[in-house]
């Protein structure tokens, strides 16, 4: 069965896919052909949309499912119009929360992902400035400002948890990673201290870890198990060590990763 | 009046949070004391949100308000103990969806954001490490392997922007920032010339430019208007000239910039 997906959606169509995604990962076995329809903004282009949704279930021979977060009733109202499983984010949850806060809602466009409140916003471009400042150990005398700083061994993780952590949830993350040197010294790096409050460490399984660096040094010595293997475990005993809280990164998401890491560390997003 | 809101998932809170921003985001008169209760997993755990939750109602005057993204079915009936509005995130889909597709769903936690479909996964965090190597103009030999290429003049949110596009959709965008030897010379350098096809461009206002410039370096000549208007106006004649299309960032947020360069590049997202 092929079943067409659409997100269909008055702004970036960015919350339409994630509440389209986080549902149809609810059915696992099946495969869906999906498309976006962003900036959908007046009546020409939503009755487009139902062309195109309608020609789709069509030629699958199967309803399509489309998933709304347009604001406007009317735009609504027209998309109904096709013959689709109309998923309307808006409608099923914005009457109750009128009611709750005893008021009307805006119905306006675009005022999630847009540039509504720009010090929210702002924030979330310095704290991804901030990541890529002080990214790989760079920027060190910056420390101080950081929200928190993430430690472990190349590739266990921390580039990309530092850069979600800023861009999501507009947090200040720094990241150093922990050379043969500093693993060999068997204690903290001087440089990171004086921060020692501030450090979260990251690890991983030493046969990811292998995988994960055969792919940018193939047979090297760098991504040998054995190199691996003892990278982790001295960083680990470092981490013991010191007192320096951390999670094994080997199973979970960058999405998982940091919000493991806000709720352990207690650090209040920034960016709501 | 001071209203409480929980977003409570048995995973990472990020499905619940952006659902329940995009809500709020409609009533913007309004402030709202926002908290996550992520990885809730069993009964205990529901229970203890359940207290939170009804704790900071008392202490409110106000009944809070829940954004729920939790599978189970029965812990969700648990969260209906509490005295606040839950919005019940699966539940007001789930079943219509189970119809439609004639199967049940899994009421599987933690299947979004965690990690269910390795390669697509793996996209994303390929595409996040080609964007970070692909920075501010390096790795230009590798740009055959870009699926765009961001071109513009310094603090046009090239950067930030490529890192979007490879952590929300997987896609590889390299960035080119366009020198003033570049912008004296008038045309595309050597360098991009045979990637012209998947070259897109940034421009900002110069206003704009310049604060943002200045932020970084006060008082100096990159920041200065005379210089910021003559960088834009010569970035924009070698886009019209070279026919290379672009979009104005200055009001835009970056989910905004990325979605629009989708929209008109026709790029498919590579982490569905």
């Amino acid at each position: 069965m092929k079943c067409s997906v659409f997100f269909v959606s008055d702004s970036t169509g960015i919350t339409a896919e994630t509440f389209g995604h986080a549902l149809l990962s609810q059915f696992e076995t099946l495969e869906f052909d999906q498309a976006t329809i962003p900036f959908v903004g007046d009546e020409d282009q939503i009755r487009a949309a139902v062309q195109r949704i309608d020609a789709a279930g069509a030629s699958d021979g199967q309803r399509p499912i489309v998933f709304s977060t347009l604001t406007s009733p009317r735009l609504n109202e027209i998309l109904r119009e096709s013959d689709a499983l109309i998923l309307d984010f808006f409608s099923a949850f914005i009457h109750p929360l009128e009611i709750e806060l005893n008021r009307g809602s805006s119905h306006a466009a675009g005022r999630f992902h847009g540039l509504v409140n720009r010090a929210s916003y702002d924030g979330r471009i310095d704290a991804m400035d901030y990541a890529l400042d002080h990214d790989d150990g760079s920027g060190a005398r910056h420390y101080r400002d950081a929200d928190v700083i993430l430690v472990g061994v190349s590739r266990s993780g921390k580039t990309p948890t530092c850069v979600y952590l800023a861009l999501q949830f507009g947090i200040r993350a720094a990241n150093y990673p922990m050379t043969e040197d500093d693993l060999d010294a068997g204690n903290l790096p001087a440089l990171l201290a004086p921060h020692k409050e501030r450090l979260f460490g990251l690890t991983i399984v030493p046969d990811r870890l292998r995988q994960i660096r055969s792919e940018r040094r193939p047979n090297s010595r760098y991504a040998s198990l054995g190199r691996c293997r003892k990278e982790v475990v001295d960083a680990e005993a470092i981490f013991r060590g010191e007192g320096i809280q951390f999670i094994d990164t080997s199973g979970s998401s960058i999405e998982e990763i940091a919000s493991q890491i806000l709720q352990r560390t207690g650090l209040t997003r920034r960016s709501f």
